[in-house]
């Protein structure tokens, strides 16, 4: 499968192991690095604009890019009632977090960026997740067991919190989790 | 979380592994058995009324159950243009079971059985689920990869066919995985 990428060297500029999981699972020969960047956006941009915006800042840091390298760089963001939710700093910024999520639909919109020496591409998706009422024992309980510092939103829908708290999507699974793979597999087809 | 199951020793009757770590990760003290139901249901039944009759069909089967069990049983179906996709008996049969999925949306469909002795109920839940157009070549791989003979529909959507090819579902995923968490959990807190 997707033999057309054969010829390229392929670099995912990502330091999520969810990520790193799901590119694995669509073409499993890439090489892993950490690229530093501020992660700031203008406050002018709306809901998907933010992502595909940082998807491609990360893109651009990558500097000194071979021909025959192909970067894949992606961001993802929830995104509830016209409102960024971004990583929490603490747990009571994770509590509140997941106090708007609560009986609620957010938005999750994932952006990829695919970058070669001389081209470069964005596409998003967006799920829409459907939380239950949480109630402040189940919020607390999740917070403490599985502290969700490094996910936006507070929340990973791979774990319990997803399990017991969201009784339906509508969109993919998988961009939820970090990375749209169906989708990223049919631009890869395209490559 | 589920204290008010403490006083039921909880018995799982399935033999799917799938089903097994779904409910472990909602509730974690339970002892799985397994149950010898011939899996025949009358043919005028359509679409939910299957899973739910085999699904009690199941619950109904285990004999001698005692004052503090609560057993729980569920069965899921593939149901597509008004037909029931069970497991595929061979290759040839797994790679039409795909061909039909194809470019289609199938619904997933898990009915799950929570009985006492003293009383029996039932629910289930529904997930439209999404296929691009498979090519055969990718049909093939998946099946010389992945043998889904021992799934509904011939497809895991957690495997790499749930990733490359299933563009967006609508309801819960776990529910396409074999047991609707979020659906069972609500339930297990009214018991």
């Amino acid at each position: 499968m997707l033999e057309n990428l054969n010829k390229y060297s392929i670099i995912l500029a990502s330091q999520s192991p969810r990520r790193r999981e799901l590119l694995k699972s669509i073409t499993p020969n890439f090489k892993t690095i950490s690229l530093n960047v501020n992660e700031v956006y203008p406050d002018t941009l709306q809901r998907e604009e933010i992502p595909v915006f940082l998807s491609e800042l990360k893109a651009k840091a990558y500097e000194f890019q071979k021909d025959n390298e192909l970067i894949i760089t992606s961001d993802t963001i929830v995104w509830l009632k016209k409102e960024q939710l971004g990583k929490p700093k603490d747990k009571a910024d994770a509590k509140q977090m997941l106090q708007k999520l609560s009986g609620n639909i957010n938005e999750v919109i994932t952006a990829v960026t695919l970058k070669t020496k001389t081209s470069i591409q964005s596409f998003y998706e967006v799920t829409q997740v459907h939380f239950k009422e949480l109630t402040e024992e189940e919020i607390n309980h999740y917070i403490n067991i599985y502290k969700p510092f490094d996910k936006a939103g507070a929340y990973g829908i791979q774990e319990w919190i997803g399990q017991i708290g969201i009784t339906k999507i509508d969109g993919d699974y998988y961009n939820v989790m970090g990375l749209p793979t169906a989708r990223l597999y049919e631009e890869l087809r395209k490559v």
